[in-house]
C-alpha cells in the first residue's frame, strides 16, 4: 500500500510507491497496449465508459500500478520525528480513444468535448467521497513530459488533503477578494484581455493567454472568462466550448513548437465545501488548465531557489502561437 | 537585462533572459571547449583563481549568458497588477578543473576541498554585497540535468531576495527551535545516527543520509554534524571533510546507480544576518549539500500539487549506496 510521508525540514509531501517501479514502459499499438480494443481485460474493469456506436469512445478504469488505493481510512502516523498518512486516494486512468495514434491535435472537437465532460462527471463522483479533499486532473505527452504510455491517456488522482501549493494560492486569491471584492483571476483576465499582448486565442466562454510570469517557454493558460471556481462546476455546453479552445491550441502547438513533449495540469478549488457557496473561500478560486511544454530543463538553479528561468518572454510565445492558430 | 517577474495568481517569482536562449550546448574538449586551459580569453576574466604548480587549478568567471547581472540598483516596478524587479545579481561559473575529462567521482580529495574551500571565498565576497539576500550554490551533471556544458563546473548565483521556498524552511525551523530550544536539523541528525536504515556515509564531521521523504530515488542529504547555519562559515579543515564524503558518494553513486545524470544543490541560510548571532533566526537554519540523481521525471501530478511520487524508498537507496562505498 503507497504511503504519504512528509519531510520534517521542507514540510513537503511525498507518495512512497514502490510498487510502482515495476510498471512497463511500452509503446507499441496493437496487442502489445493494454489500452487498445480488444486488450480491455488487461486493465482494472472500467468505473466508467462512453459507448459510441461501434464500441466504447473513453474508457476510465483505475491504474494498476496506483500512487493512491482506495481502500480503508486516512490514518496519520510517526515514524521518529516524521508524519505518515496512509496513501489512500484514487488513481484513474481515462483512456481517451480507442484510436491509438490519436491525441489532442487530432480529436474531433465533439471527442474532445466528451473526454473533458467524462473529467468533470468523473470528477464530481470521487469529490463525494469524504475522504477526498483535492483532486488533481492531467495528461502527460511524450516521454519527457514523464508519460510512460503512448496511446493518448489523461490521469485523474483523488487526495486525502489539500497540497500546499493550492493552499497558498487560494489564501493568495481569498485575500485578494477581500481586500478588493473582486476575484484576482477574474481581474488578471480582464487586464490581459485589455492589454492583448500574451492573448492566444479569446472567445466568450474562455481564454488562452500566456501568464506574465511563465516558468516554462511556451506555458498557456486556459480559463473560463465567467467565474467559475470548481472544473465540477462545468456544464457540457462549457465542455464544447473548452475543447474548442484546447483543440485550437494544441494544433497550434503541434505546428509552431513541433508537436512538443508536455503536461496538461488542471488546477481547480479543493473539494469538500461548496463552491457554489458565493461567500465561502473556495469561491475565491477560478479554475485553470495549463498546456506546459517540457522544452526546458529545471536544474540546481530551480530546485534550490523556485525560481525558474525563462529564455522565452510571454509576449513572444503568445505571438507565435497565436500566428499558428487556424482560424476554424 | 534580465528582469525578475511575479506571478499575480501564485506569488513565483521567474527570472526572464531572453539572451540566455543563444548560449551554445557544445560538449566536445580541446578547443572547441571555453573552459578548457589555453582558451581562458574565450571567458571573461576571472574574479578568483586558485594557481597549482604548472597552471591554473580552478577558475571562477562570470558566466557569458548570465540569468542575472551586478550592474545597477534593486529596483521594483509596476506592469498593470504584475510586480517586477530588477535582474541584479551575480551569476558565476566555477570551472573547477582543467581537466575536461574530470568530474566529482575522479578528482581527488585534496582537489574537491580545494573546490569547496573556493565556493566558502567567493559565497562569502558574494554575501558581503549589500544588494544580496540570498546565494545558491549549485552543480548540473548530464544533460537530463539540465547541463549545457560537459567540462566540469558549477555555478554560484546570488539573488537579491530570499526565495519563499528557503523562507519557509527557514520559518519552520525557527518555530521547531524556539518550541523545542533545539535545532531541528540537529534533531533530524541524531536520530538518524540512532535508527541507522538511511545513513550512507557517517564520520564526526558529515553525515551523508537518504532522507525520509525523498523526492527523487537515490535522493541524498550531505550535513556538518555540528550545527553550522551558513555555508560561508566552512574552514579549510572542514571543506576537507565535506570532500571526502562527496567524493565518496559520488563514487559509490557511479557504481551503483551507472554515473546518473545529477544536481548538486546548496541550501544554506540566507545572507545579510550574521549567523554566528546564535540568537538571530538565520541561526535556526543548518546548511546542507543535496545531491538528486535526476532517474524520474516529475510530471503533471508533480507539478499540479508539488507533491512527488518516488518509487524507491530511501532506506532500500541507502542499502544500496551505502553497500557500494568504498572503504577509503
Amino acid at each position: 500500500m503507497p504511503e504519504f510521508r512528509q519531510d520534517l525540514i521542507t514540510g513537503d509531501w511525498v507518495i512512497m510507491a514502490q510498487h510502482r517501479a515495476h510498471r512497463p514502459y511500452d509503446c507499441d499499438g496493437g496487442s502489445a497496449c493494454p489500452f487498445c480494443p480488444e486488450n480491455e481485460e488487461r486493465t482494472p474493469p472500467a468505473v466508467l465508459t462512453v459507448e459510441g456506436d461501434t464500441g466504447w469512445l473513453v474508457r476510465i478504469v483505475p491504474n494498476k500500478y496506483p500512487a493512491l488505493t482506495p481502500e480503508g481510512a486516512v490514518v496519520e502516523g510517526r515514524v521518529g520525528p516524521y508524519a505518515t498518512l496512509t496513501g489512500v486516494g484514487f488513481h484513474d486512468v481515462v483512456v481517451e480513444s480507442p484510436d491509438h495514434d490519436s491525441g489532442l491535435a487530432t480529436y474531433t472537437v465533439e471527442h474532445l468535448a466528451q473526454v473533458m465532460a467524462v473529467w468533470a462527471q468523473r470528477y464530481n463522483q470521487l469529490a463525494a467521497d469524504p475522504r477526498i479533499r483535492y483532486i488533481q486532473v492531467l495528461r502527460n505527452h511524450g516521454r519527457r513530459a514523464g508519460a510512460s504510455r503512448e496511446h493518448p491517456h489523461s490521469q485523474i488522482m483523488a487526495m486525502p488533503f489539500v497540497p500546499d501549493r493550492v493552499k497558498l494560492e487560494l489564501d493568495r486569491a481569498h485575500s485578494y477578494r477581500r481586500l478588493h471584492n473582486r476575484c484576482m483571476y477574474c481581474d488578471m483576465i480582464e487586464h490581459e484581455l485589455q492589454a492583448g499582448a500574451r492573448i492566444i486565442i479569446a472567445d466568450s466562454d474562455f481564454v488562452a493567454m500566456a501568464p506574465f510570469a511563465p516558468k516554462m517557454p511556451f506555458e498557456t493558460w486556459i480559463l473560463p472568462v465567467r467565474h467559475q471556481a470548481s472544473f465540477g462546476q462545468l456544464d457540457s455546453a462549457s465542455a464544447v466550448a473548452l475543447a474548442r479552445v484546447v483543440s485550437a491550441l494544441a494544433k497550434a502547438m503541434k505546428v509552431a513548437v513541433d508537436d512538443p513533449p508536455h503536461n496538461l495540469v488542471l488546477r481547480t478549488a479543493p473539494t469538500q465545501v461548496a463552491p457554489d457557496e458565493v461567500e465561502s473561500p473556495q469561491n475565491s478560486y477560478h479554475w485553470r488548465l495549463e498546456m506546459v511544454p517540457r522544452l526546458s530543463t529545471p536544474a540546481g538553479f530551480e530546485m534550490g531557489t523556485g525560481v525558474f528561468v525563462n529564455v522565452l518572454t510571454p509576449e513572444d510565445a503568445a505571438r507565435c502561437l497565436k500566428a499558428a492558430v487556424c482560424p476554424v
